[in-house]
């Protein structure tokens, strides 16, 4: 049967969603906090980080449900990190997802709060009690890298990098430090996260962080791109926001043909990495295929 | 020899100020966020939540520095809620701990920032792979135990009602929840993650969980009664600024005498928690005593 790509994200997505919204249960409105959590996790995303964390973690023979857990700590680290950057102190965004932001929608120290709450059930997810009872350790490693990578040496500083060279030219390689950490980062540990799960040989997660680490660069490299030829609806955001802040993106500084090419380029280098991989890596190829033509 | 709180208080202080200089390292000026945690984490505050921990860790007889990054990992926390409590979104604080808070020392973005870093520092902390090798799963107790106070049901749902509840009248119950969640969530955190890791039996960590729920509640009342009487040269933040904000105070539901009664007839109860120890329980009896007669 062949492998399609548009039922394999939608199922996937399907179950991510499920599981979050089990853990994270609608409290009748009793909690402002849980409202703001839940509007903005469960909002229309693309669950990008743990889709890829499930394939890694199913690549190198992980079998059981052991995985979701991680995979929902992920999205709701990307979520929070999207809270915060909306907010009025940061980008101050109104669109997010194809719904308000979540301080245009509550409130702004609503907003706030809920990120924190995000980030901190995280933590609470990944260090649950009925997890791999004989694991533990390979559990520890885990927060280890997902903290790491969304900490100040990653996710973070990347924000932080981005914020400040709005309005000042920045040279290519910079723009590339600048999404390792923003982006790269978090998405290097998802795969790394599933692979370690799953029990991946050292040479399979060295291959999968090279795969990461290019599809990451390869992903903020398209979404610069719609961000100028996008169509908003489709994306659920609105486009040419980067022109407007004066933003440091491939386009304006490689010329948007070129950025296309390298985009390319940058993917090609990817799907090399898988190259020593039964058909089991066939998600993470189309993935990285996918990246090229997405409209959102 | 005689007990001396102070110097107890002090030599402990600068244990955990030189393992938190160590932890976050001097970037000399490299990184703006590393500054601005380092400013707000370095402050000159109490550590009253790491001294809790590293004392209930001794009192059941743990010995090693095991303990240590737990302690820093809790100071880490406190004081990322600090600063996002402090912003302009939130109360709007502009001096903390005798210093212009974070936002007012830097900006809005790099507050933010700072205190998601601190909060995922933290975790990173809890799970580095040099601690505990043989008891991992000790550690994720402890990660469990610490990210379940500090979020949406405990600490951040606490920030939310504190900040929903000004303006209103609250009843003496409700404003118990109120802080048993905003401050006595990692108060009681931090004593059992101290007693976990310490190795303490089911009976000791019960009852150090009895003295942390009073000590936090009469540290609280203790908090309200010094906002109308403490000194702010003293307090290194401004007094009078719950009446101004009409805050929900123990002084304002009870008259301020009865509070001050309330505050040692919960001392009391923690006292009582501690009388099956032996003399190591000298430390938390003596901090009992000494929230009575603080005067920061």
């Amino acid at each position: 049967m062949a492998f399609d790509l548009n039922s394999y994200l939608s199922d996937e997505q399907a179950l991510i969603n499920a599981e979050i919204d089990r853990m994270l249960p609608d409290s009748d409105g009793i909690s402002r906090i849980v409202e703001a959590m839940r509007y903005s996790l469960l909002a229309d995303g693309k669950r990008v980080r743990p889709i890829l964390c499930i394939a890694a973690f199913r690549l190198v023979g992980g079998k059981t449900k052991d995985i979701l857990p991680v995979a929902c700590a992920l999205e709701m680290i990307h979520t929070y990190s999207l809270i915060h950057d909306d907010l009025p102190a940061m980008d101050n965004d109104h669109l997010r997802r194809g719904k308000p932001t979540c301080h245009v929608m509550f409130d702004e120290a609503t907003a706030l709060l809920a990120g924190d709450a995000l980030l901190t059930l995280a933590f609470e997810t990944l260090s649950a009690p009925t997890l791999a009872v004989n694991r533990t350790a390979q559990w520890l490693e885990v927060i280890q890298t997902i903290s790491k990578a969304a900490g100040f040496r990653g996710m973070i500083e990347g924000q932080m990098r981005d914020m400040h060279a709005e309005g000042s030219q920045l040279t290519l390689d910079a723009l590339e430090v600048l999404h390792h950490l923003k982006t790269g980062a978090l998405i290097r540990a998802s795969v790394l996260a599933g692979a370690v799960v799953g029990g991946g040989c050292a040479e399979q997660i060295k291959n999968l962080e090279i795969y990461a680490q290019n599809l990451g660069l390869a992903f903020q490299i398209t979404d610069d791109i719609l961000n100028i030829e996008g169509d908003p609806h489709l994306m659920g955001k609105a486009a040419g926001t980067d022109a407007l802040r004066c933003k440091n993106t491939y386009p304006v500084i490689m010329g948007l043909d070129e950025a296309k090419q390298y985009a390319r380029t940058i993917i090609d280098r990817a799907l090399k990495a898988l190259e020593n991989f039964d058909n089991r890596a066939q998600p993470l190829r189309e993935i990285a295929q996918y990246i090229l033509t997405r409209k959102r």
